[in-house]
């Protein structure tokens, strides 16, 4: 604590990441990373010229990029922003839609940014309980509202709705901004993309940072209506006029056009999932069926999630303990490579024997 | 404007960047960028094995190029911050600091963007004016005040404040964050960054995007007490996690590690000035002193510098006109390669005669 913050810093509760530990050799089961390197091609943009041209700032709009991704899912360029990851994107979001006087509403149980960005951005919230099976139930959310915001699929759960639901939560939802979390949507839900020229109040956020294995070059992106667009522009350009830089750029853009090695990538982590899935199964895990690139898996009967967790990092595992309440008897796993996720039930298979 | 952007949205007043044009053959001197590539030791840190990692989310403390900055300042990591540019930095300050009761305070004429996140953030705010001699009055500052914020050298005049005037600032307001901000401070002036031990309220900020050739990177740093560091940790780690990707973390430590490099570049682009200096001076230009990688040049007697600008670009030459009181007869003209500048002065030799 400092005299020199001010009242709001003071009172803040900062995210805390997943751990980036420093120790090569251990199998990273945590933070739902791709097992995959990046689309070749990105090593084709970072030429000797592109690194001499970061003597020159950035195209501050990034238009190269967003006709990439306007391309890629139909849309027109003023329907795409990106930014320095979809952290970045979401955070501009809260600061342009959600400073409403009505609260904005997300699942008890998801992305645990969100609480710090109402913080942040002084937003008032309502939390709503997830169903039994941790499902997000969406008839809960027609109430007044300044806003609503949920992961699909959900995080740390892995669970997605049908587009049908998000649809029907759009036609009754018109007055107040409808975001969508897509980070994890390419592993098996439907994405809210198609439905962006339909509902000028619905934003959809992805990231290629997990299905197109680009987590350490930060970059993340938004559709949404041409105004909705327009509001994430106004603060971006009132924050940092040039949040993507020129190699981020440069990879994003190929990395997107290389659709093929995306597709082989994403096939992989799902049979993956589905093989650790049984696996778990057999081994007493209860899963929740998953459409992202992790499982949320309740440990057997008797064990102890947290206690497991510690014994796997001793066989130099590591996977995501959450120590908060309806989630503590739970690990959530990142897919690896088939080489990792087989290491993860051997060594599981000798803890619990 | 979008009935579903927040109120502060509305009325935002975004900065506007200096232009980035997409055709090749300009000659662009109005953004201070380097004339020189970066450290020819960034090509080697951008390897096919770094490339693959980009799969792997960066340091989210980004320790390794903290102890770079360290160890060039003499000083300790925890006295080190880095972000998306200075421009994050910048704004990640304001949040933290700056939000007080009692108004922040800059000169009138300074870097356009304070203003914008003085707008953003809803901080108070008094201008100060310059001298006529466009320098920067010390003694107007001393006043109750809810923080100082000011470049050193300043923009757009390029004057430098000497160390000595700011350690007498220093010593007297001591219950404000005191922000000297230093992207140019390589080309001329003295860095507080010696002070830092000695006043807890002293923050410095620099980029790498001017003196080491890398605004395309996106990379700036704040200097500080480690009270003042962990205010701008918690403003981060509650907005982005990861600002700072793997590439550009990779990159800044070698080119901080290059100083002879650096030196080089920067001896250059002194030497550029002087010599641009001198032959502004004889085409009846009044320039004002610059300890930075730019010139703020007067127009002759009868000149008309908006009309000037527009004539030096349909001769291929981009510098930076501000149609705003006191900045209207000036030109703001970034230090080139010396073919650059000598292009500069023959077409200005031309539009004059």
């Amino acid at each position: 604590m400092s005299r020199f913050w001010s009242e709001r810093v003071r009172e803040l509760e900062p995210y805390v990441p997943g751990e980036q530990p420093k120790i090569d050799g251990l199998i990273k089961l945590n933070t739902n990373e791709s097992p995959f390197p990046p689309s070749p091609r990105v090593r084709d943009v970072l030429t000797d010229g592109a690194i001499d041209k970061l003597r020159l700032y950035p195209d501050p709009n990034s238009s190269a990029l967003k006709q990439t991704i306007a391309d890629y899912y139909g849309l027109k360029p003023e329907q795409t922003f990106v930014g320095n990851g979809s952290d970045e994107v979401l955070a501009f979001a809260f600061m342009a839609f959600f400073q409403q006087p009505r609260p904005l509403l997300y699942p008890d149980i998801t992305y645990s940014f969100y609480p710090v960005y109402c913080q942040l951005f002084d937003i008032d919230y309502e939390m709503l309980p997830l169903a039994d099976d941790l499902s997000i139930n969406l008839a809960d959310y027609r109430r007044e509202n300044g806003g609503i915001i949920f992961p699909n699929p959900n995080a740390p759960t892995g669970r997605a709705l049908p587009l049908s639901d998000i649809e029907a939560l759009l036609k009754e939802n018109t007055d107040s901004v409808v975001l969508i979390d897509e980070a994890y949507v390419d592993f098996g839900a439907e994405s809210a993309a198609q439905l962006v020229d339909r509902y000028p109040n619905l934003l959809v956020t992805q990231t290629l940072s997990k299905s197109r294995s680009l987590a350490g070059l930060r970059l993340g992106f938004a559709l949404g209506s041409a105004e909705l667009i327009e509001g994430l522009e106004r603060v971006k350009n009132s924050f940092n006029s040039y949040p993507v830089d020129r190699l981020a750029e440069a990879a994003a853009i190929v990395a997107i056009e290389d659709d093929d090695y995306f597709r082989q990538c994403r096939d992989q982590v799902i049979a993956t999932r589905e093989w650790t899935e049984a696996r778990l199964q057999e081994l007493g895990f209860q899963t929740v069926p998953s459409a992202a690139n992790f499982v949320f898996a309740r440990v057997p009967e008797g064990e102890d999630a947290a206690e497991l967790s510690r014994q796997l990092r001793d066989a130099r595992i590591i996977v995501r303990y959450f120590n908060k309440p309806r989630l503590s008897e739970y690990l959530r796993i990142s897919i690896g490579s088939d080489t990792e996720m087989q290491a993860l039930i051997t060594a599981l298979k000798a803890i619990l024997s």
